[in-house]
């Protein structure tokens, strides 16, 4: 087994037996994904995991080939032999490793004749993701009498997230490589750009800037991209999540254009947003684009650990608001496996995590006007020792003065 | 608004009200998609619906621009008026609407102290779609006391599913033009591979066809893909869902390539798998072919309504094991706002829905071996009076026969 998931696997069964918990599991298919199955155990998608502390790992594949080549695990069990049933794979798999050390009749067969009186065993306390719908959980409890079903609010997920947040030497190395081909990425959009809109020759649409990142991606390695790129020209791009995600809309040398992506390497998605400003921007467009990157420093100087996540989403707030703006979304968000992980940049929440050194978390001001567009500027960053290292080279990049290309790139 | 949106949530409201139930709550966010909002209202993405069968529709979208544009429903409002906080937007919204006419206390305000006695109300019922993760259910519990707070094996997302499973007229429409377009796909996909395989000029990889599927659809004004293309050349077809979907891995004119991909068109999406059949094929992978070839014909000939819709995936099976292999996955699945949606056409399923006229299906028979690769046939039936209708032409491009190219359009 890759010692990475060997180690993760040992950390997460510490905190399960600590918890006195004798069985998890998690899941991650169509319709509710969970990434901590690759986190655990390498496997891509599509698969039960059911983490016993004392016994091991056991997977349970849809695709028994695939796991073949990806998982690191104890046992694998294809989803197959359970007829592709959920709750059948849960009651038997759980009743092989469980029941014989926890039931009373059995242990009355090992011992129970010799006159001692049998001591009524504790059920085993199976835990399972709290992403697990309601129904199906009231449904397992019925399914399972000989286990305490439970699903606790700082429990597996909890844990798990909190694992992830930090990375590990192997994570860093994954997203240093990840964030050097998302820059390749952004120099080509902006190489392919200048070219076709400042000299008007050849048309650019939203879509031949989504595609070019995809192949892009591809090219050098990546598995694709992090999450469907957000190509919004200028009529679009006041939109947080425009839809659909790209289009055949024309990207004009005017205006205010969003391109949102991330680069998918090994399993981990960077994030980040470029923003594309025409020439002869109106006042209103300059003001949120100056502000926007005044925004995207000061919270770069804010980031560092020992700080509450909400603390740089508080002073660009005020910035915002202090010129008569608001921002509809938060300011950013750890990313790893999934493109948004703990913690949560937000102004306003109830508990906010304190910044620790090794999360990893893209920085995402932006400002949206139904008239004049929309303006973002996202790159990630490693939080170190005493504040945090940039590791993406995005950009608001303006058509209007070329100076501005060389002054972006001095900070590479 | 929109009349067919008004129609479908009359329908809901109806079905809701002869349930007792005062309010119901669908959710479609990032980690848990529930397209049910766009078929009620046309919003796309991103939303909390609110459904008061008395009152009407309320959407609580995070982006109000594209509410704006796309939403039907009765009243907006923005998520950022609660904070983005879905506990609150629930509790502000149920006890603006609910509380009034059902709180004791308020009654007795109105009335009550004209020395009647004010009859114990019953609680309102508020029902949650059953995809809400359990320990979100408990706490909505708890914040909601006015209110009884359920969620039910046969309530609003079974509801939903069977109004979404028989499709109305334009949904038809829709269907049609999507077909179309899947189709113009095909014969590019087709073009492009036999210029460049047979020839062997230009190489032409995975990564190139994925991305000429998103370009034609988005050219042709499809929303994009439905799903994540699968582009799995020679070496990984025999993986049911290759990981990743596509890669730079090339697509040579020997062995077998599958291409499995749909085209969103207004939100719905078609699904279609073509084989690509390289040159000098052992004897194995052209039973292979030949079996799924005539599985396909065995399937659409069974498909008709009034047959359980677990009998087309049995006599599929049934073919197959005669022959010594298995499927490891389903015959086909409904589709819809979804990729997959109801009815599953599977053999081994406890309670099999009777086909009706008006769903529509993909029906995808498929062959795997780990040392040939895979072979998968997909096409998608509207099931009509009396048996089905084929609306795509996927087929099993073989590169060996160019007289298997005009065979195949024939069915055209």
């Amino acid at each position: 087994m890759h010692g990475i998931f060997l180690t993760r696997q040992e950390k997460i069964s510490k905190q399960l037996q600590s918890g006195g918990i004798s069985a998890a599991v998690i899941r991650d298919f169509e319709g509710s994904r969970n990434s901590s199955v690759r986190y655990l155990t390498g496997h891509p998608q599509d698969a039960l995991l059911f983490i016993f502390p004392e016994a091991g790992t056991i997977l349970v594949p849809w695709d028994i080939n695939l796991a073949g080549e990806y998982a690191n695990c104890k046992r694998i069990i294809p989803y197959t032999d359970f007829n592709r049933s959920f709750v059948l794979a849960v009651s038997s798999i759980t009743s092989e490793y469980l029941k014989p050390s926890s039931f009373p009749a059995r242990e009355a067969e090992c011992g129970g004749s010799q006159g001692k009186t049998v001591p009524k065993t504790k059920k085993p306390k199976i835990e399972f993701s709290s992403s697990f719908p309601w129904l199906e959980m009231e449904s397992l409890k019925k399914s399972l009498p000989y286990a305490e079903i439970i699903c606790r609010e700082n429990g597996i997920d909890s844990i798990l997230s909190s694992l992830r947040m930090i990375k590990d030497e192997e994570e860093f190395a994954i997203f240093r490589e990840a964030a050097g081909i998302t820059d390749r990425v952004i120099n080509s959009i902006e190489l392919c750009l200048r070219e076709n809109l400042v000299t008007g020759k050849v048309p650019v649409t939203e879509t031949d800037i989504a595609l070019l990142i995809e192949k892009l991606a591809r090219e050098n390695r990546a598995e694709g991209t992090g999450f469907e790129t957000l190509a919004a020209s200028q009529k679009r791009s006041w939109a947080i999540h425009p839809y659909p995600s790209f289009s055949s809309a024309m990207i004009t040398g005017e205006g205010l254009t969003i391109i949102d992506f991330g680069i998918k390497y090994q399993g981990y998605t960077t994030d980040v947003t470029v923003t594309i400003a025409g020439k002869r921007l109106s006042e209103k467009q300059e003001e949120m684009i100056s502000l926007v990157r005044q925004a995207a420093e000061e919270a770069e100087k804010a980031i560092r650990p020992g700080i509450p996540s909400s603390e740089p989403a508080r002073i660009v707030n005020s910035l915002f608001s202090a010129h008569g703006y608001t921002m509809p979304h938060s300011l950013g968000h750890g990313i790893g496996l999934d493109v948004h992980e703990e913690p949560l940049l937000k102004a306003n929440q109830a508990n906010p995590v304190t910044l620790k050194k090794g999360m990893i978390i893209a920085v995402e001001p932006g400002l949206y006007d139904p008239a004049w567009g929309g303006v973002r500027l996202e790159n990630d960053f490693i939080i170190t020792d005493t504040g945090c290292e940039k590791i993406t080279s995005s950009r608001i990049i303006s058509l209007d003065c070329p100076e501005d290309r060389h002054a972006s790139r001095k900070h590479r």
